[in-house]
C-alpha cells in the first residue's frame, strides 16, 4: 500500500517516517513539510542517514495529494489544521490515520468546551473511530478516518478502560498523575521549552483541566457506560521520551488486587504490546524506551483502600506514532507487529 | 558555637557541611565519616576546594565527641547508626540534630509497623521535637533533641498540615504523588542507582507504604487531631535535586481555593523560606533548586470537586540540610535565614 | 545458523541480544549470564518484553557450549575471561566473534605494555580478524575468531586509516579528544558511576595511556606502513549512549580538505553505515542515536595549517554489537545491513 | 557602592543579580531589562524569591542610567549592544565592567576579522582592562572600563598564559579542547537549543574559528610575547553549567610536569579561586559547579612527548559573572572572595 506523512517535522512526524521507511508491507511515497519542502529528509531526520535515500520533503499542496496515488494518509499536524487535510483526503476517497486530536471527541461540545471554539468539521466527528486498537476493532469498513490517540490518553485508557467496563472500580473517584518526557511538549522554540529550562527540574503543568482530559473522560464514559469526569495533572520531568501513570482509583465493595489483574488479562490477552508486569514489578519509562509496548502493573493500598495502577510507554511509539502505525497494520489486515519490533 | 557533624559522607552530610563551614554564627569544628577519616574534606566534597582548608575527616569515636568542646552535633548517618550516636551524645549533655528518621516518630508501634524492628532507644522518641520549624516553635529548653525530617515529609507537611488543622479539607481522601530526584536516593553504588538505569528513566516506586508515609501521617495526624491515612505514590526523575508533591484533596464543604491560600498565608506569614505562588504560578524544582524554599500553590478543580496542593523544594536543602540548619538557627537565636541565603 | 552470547548481562551483551533475537537470517539458540542463569531474558533487558518469549538466561558452561549445535559465539564477556572461553570454543571448532579487547592485538608485547599480563593465548592474537568490516575484509576463510573493536578504537581508527594509507596526513602528529556516553564505561555498579556523580559534569579521563590507545595504534601503523602513537584524551560527558572524536592532524604539503573527502569517498563508497557529512555539517552523538552508523566530517583550520576530523557514533551500536553483527553478516555472505536497519 | 546590571534577562545576567543582591559591601540599585521592565525580578528569576523583596526590572534608558548615582554598571548585554551603553555610561563618568566581547580586544583589526565589522567605539579597544584578576593587575586608576572575559578565553588563558610567559612550552603548536554546558549558548528560544535537540547528543561546532579565539590569542600572544595561533574545537554536552578544556602542548626541550606545576604554583600563589589538583586528579565540572573556582591539572605523555593540560569551571562564576564581581571587588579594594563563596 502506498501511504504518505503530511508534516513530518515535528517529533512525532519525525518518529512516522522513520517507522513507515522501514516497514515491509508499505511503500512511503510521500512525506510533507511546509518548512523544509525541498529538503531531503536525512536533513531534518539525521538518523535516517541514507536509509532515506534520496527522498526529500514535497510541498503539502491538498490538491496534489488528493490526486496522487497514495492511499493511505497519516496527519502529523498542529491540532486545528489536520482537519483541513482530512476532510479534504477523505473526500477524495483517501484513507486517513490522524495523529492530532481534532477527531478523537465524539461531542462537538466537549469539543467546544476544552478547545475553545467550534470544531471546523464536525460532521466527521461520529464517524471517526479511536484507535486505541486494544479496546476497538478497528476497520476501514467502519469508516476510513482513525482519530489515533497521543500519549496521555494511551497511558490513561489502557489500564481503566476494561476495569471500568467490569465494573471493578468506582468511577467517581481516580485520581490521575502522569509525568511526560519533553518531546511529549512538541518541537516548539520556545524559552519554556530550552535545555536549561527543562534539564534538572520537574514540575505540573497545565492543572485543572489539560485539553487531552477530553478524550480521556470520553472514551472511559463510553466503557463505563456513564459519565467519568477524573482529576488529571501532567508533570513534565527532564528526558526526551517516555511517559508514566500513576492512577489511584477505589475498588468495588469486592474486587481486589487479583480481580483486575485477571480482568487486564482477559481483556489484552494475547496482544503483543500489553505487558502486565510480574507482581512486585513496576512499570518505568525507560524499560519501555524504543519499543511499542505500554507496560502495566496494579498495587492494592489497604490502608487506605484503595488501588494504584501503573503504566509507561514511550510517548512516540505507543503514545504516537506507533500506534497509529498499529492501527494501520489491523485494518490492512497486516500482522498487528509488523514493522514494529 | 562550636558544631559537629558525624557521618559526612552521603549527599545530605556534605551539603550540610558546605553550610556549615560558611555559617557565620557557627564554628564546624569535626566531621567524621568511617570511610573517609584522615582524608581531607575537599577531596570527597570537591566543592570546597580551599574553604575546607587543611580541614580532614576525623574518626567517629564516640567516646572521643562526647569528651569534645563541641556543643551540638548533626547526625548524617544511615536510619539505625543514628540513635546509636544520638543517644550517647544527649546523655553526655550534647545537643542533637538528626537528620535520620530514628527519631521522628511518636509511636514506637508505628516504628515497628513501618521498620520491621523494635526501636533502639524508645525512650527518646517522645522526648525528640521534629524539626518542621515552620510548624513547630523548636527550643533547647523542651529538648536537647530534634529530628530533622525529610524531602517527601516537608513537601507533604507544609502544604497538609495548616489546612487540615482549620478544617478546610478532608482528612479520609488524600492522595499525595511526589518526583523525587536521584540524590534522595543516597550515594549507594547500586547498579539501580547507576547513570544510565535512572536517565531518561521515570517511574514510580516503594508502593505502597514507603517508609517515610509514618511520619507524614502521624505529624498530620497531630494537627489533624484524628488519624490521618493518606495514600502517597513517590516517583524517581532524572534529576540531581529537586522534588515536588501534588497533593488531591477534597474541600471541606464550604471551603475553596481562596480560603486554601488565606490559610496558608496566615500560618506562614513572615517566614522566610515558604513562598507562596501567584495564581496561575505552579511550583517546578528547577525554580527552587539551590535554595532553603518551599514553593506552595493551589489550584481548584471544580469539575471533580477536589482541590490540587502542589509544593516543591531543593531535596537537599529545605529536604535535607538547608531545614536542620534552620532549625539551629532558630533554637539557638540566631536569624532564621543565617547562613542560607 | 545458530548462535549464542556469552555474557549478556552488561550494556553492550543486552544491545547484542535485541539485535540477535529480531535477525532475520540467524537463531539465537543461548544466551548465558553467570548472574542471571535461569532468569528470563526479559527481566534483565527490559526493554525486549514479549519478544523474548519464554527464553531464560543459561548457565555458561564452557562443556556444554562446545558440545552444543551452535556454530557461532559472540563473547560479551570481561577483558581476561573472553579469552578463556574463546579458546576452548575455537578448539571445538566453533566460531567466534569476541567484543572484549582480549584479541585486538597482534603484538603479545604490547598487550603486555598495556594491560600490564602476559597474554593467556598468545598463540591466537596473530590469528584472529580486526573485526572492523569497512577497513578489513573479513571471512570465516582467514580465521573463525573475529576481534570486534569497541567504541573509542572504531570512531579514530575510521577517519584516519584511509589518509594515514595514502599519506595525506603527517604520522607523527595527531591529537584526539574524544565524548563518550557513560554506557561506555560498562554495567558496574561503583560509587563514580552513580547518577549522581555523572549527571551535569564533564571531564577528562585515563591519561595519558587508556588501554583502547594500544589497539588503535597498533591498527593505524599498519595501515600507515609506520609505526603510529598518538595523543587520546577521551572524556565522559552525562548521555547514556553515544561517542564523538574530534581529531586534528597536519596534513601532508599538498592535501586539502578536498582531498581528504575525496580519499574517504573512495574508501568508503558504497558502505550503508559510513556516512560523510556535507559541508557546514558536524557530527553530533544525538544524530546518529539507535543507528549503526558512523557520520565523519572535515574541516580544514587554514590559520593553523591543520585539518579537524570529526566522527560520531552510537557506542553501543557501530562501537559495539552492532559493528559485530555487520561483521557476522558479511562473513556469512548475508546483506552487510542485515538486522542493523 | 551603589551598583546596577544592564541587561538580566539571560543566564549570565541572572547569576549576576544573585550574586550583587547578597553582595556584602555594594547596593544593587538597578536591574534593567527591555523584555521584562516592570515586572518582579522574582518572576524572571525564580531562585531569588523573596530575596528580590519588591525590586522589578527597570527601563534600560541610558539618560536615566547615566544621571542616577549610581556609581558602577555590569552589562550582560549582547555584543554590539553592550558597547553603546558601555561608551555613554564611561562618558557620563560611570564605572562599567562589561560580560560581553565587545572590548575584549585591543586590535580594532582582529574585531573585523573576527566579527565581521568595525568597532563601533574603536577608541576604548585601548583602554579596556582584560578583566582576568589572576593575570593583570586591575585597578580603577588605569581604567573605568574592564572587559570581563566569558567562559572559553578563561579556561583556556588561565593554564596556558604562566606557561608561554615562561618560555615552558612550544607557542606553535597547541591544540585546544573544550566542552561546555548548554547555557554557555544563551537563553535563546532557537530549534537547535531546545532539551529534545541537545539532551543525550554531544558534538563540535563552531569550527574552525570560533569568535571568542580572537581574544584567547590576542591575550596569549600578550604572555608570550610573539603571535600565538591555535587549534580551537568547542563543543556541547548535555548539562546546564559547566565548562572544561584540555590542552595538548608541546613543552620546551627541557621542561616537565613538575616545571609545569611549579610555574603554575608559582604565577597563582594564594589566589583564591585557582585550585591546582594534586598528581592523580583531574578536573571536571561537577567538581566545580556553583563555585568561582577554576581546577588545574597537568600531565605528561612521554610517549608522544606533548603535555596534556586540563582546566574545569563554572561556565556562569568564574566563566561569566563570578569573574566580573572578583574583578569589582579587587578595584574596590574588597576582599577578592567577597560574595563570592
Amino acid at each position: 500500500m502506498k501511504v504518505g506523512i503530511i508534516g513530518a517535522s515535528g517529533y512525532t512526524g519525525q518518529e512516522l517516517v522513520s517507522l513507515l521507511i522501514k516497514h515491509p508491507q508499505v511503500e512511503l511515497c510521500a512525506v510533507t513539510s511546509r518548512a523544509h519542502q525541498g529538503k531531503p529528509l536525512s536533513v531534518v531526520i539525521p538518523k535516517l542517514g541514507n536509509i532515506g535515500g534520496k527522498r526529500s520533503f514535497v510541498s503539502p499542496s491538498i490538491e496534489e495529494l488528493t490526486k496522487s496515488d497514495i492511499e493511505l494518509f497519516f496527519l502529523a499536524l498542529p491540532h486545528g489544521t489536520a482537519s483541513e487535510y482530512a476532510t479534504a483526503l477523505l473526500e477524495a476517497g483517501k484513507k486517513v490515520i490522524d495523529l492530532s486530536a481534532d477527531f478523537r471527541l465524539k461531542s462537538d461540545a466537549t469539543y467546544q468546551e476544552f478547545y475553545g471554539s467550534e470544531h471546523p468539521a464536525s460532521q466527521w466527528l461520529p464517524k471517526a473511530q479511536y484507535g486505541l486498537p486494544e479496546l476497538h476493532d478497528l476497520s476501514w469498513e467502519i469508516s476510513h478516518l482513525i482519530a489515533s490517540p497521543g500519549c496521555y490518553p494511551t497511558s490513561i485508557i489502557v489500564p481503566l478502560a476494561p476495569l471500568l467496563a467490569h465494573n471493578l472500580i468506582e468511577p467517581s473517584d481516580i485520581v490521575v498523575n502522569s509525568i511526560s518526557g519533553i518531546s511529549g511538549a512538541g518541537k516548539n522554540a520556545t524559552e519554556r521549552l530550552l535545555y536549561c529550562e527543562r534539564n534538572e527540574s520537574a514540575g505540573v503543568y497545565g492543572l485543572p483541566k489539560h485539553r487531552h482530559l477530553s478524550e480521556i473522560e470520553e472514551q472511559l464514559s463510553l466503557f463505563a457506560k456513564q459519565s467519568i469526569i477524573l482529576s488529571f495533572h501532567p508533570h513534565l520531568s527532564p528526558m526526551n521520551r517516555g511517559l508514566c501513570s500513576t492512577i489511584s482509583v477505589k475498588p468495588q465493595d469486592s474486587s481486589s488486587q487479583e480481580e483486575i489483574l485477571k480482568c487486564w488479562e482477559s481483556a489484552y490477552n494475547g496482544r503483543p504490546f500489553i505487558q502486565i508486569l510480574k507482581e512486585g514489578e513496576l512499570p518505568e519509562t525507560g524499560r519501555v524506551l524504543g519499543t511499542n509496548r505500554i507496560d502495566l502493573a496494579v498495587e492494592a493500598d489497604k490502608r487506605t483502600n484503595r488501588i494504584i495502577l501503573c503504566s509507561a510507554e514511550d510517548n512516540l511509539l505507543k503514545g504516537a506514532g506507533g500506534q497509529a502505525v498499529q492501527s494501520m497494520n489491523l485494518c490492512n489486515g497486516y500482522k498487528e507487529e509488523s514493522g514494529l519490533l
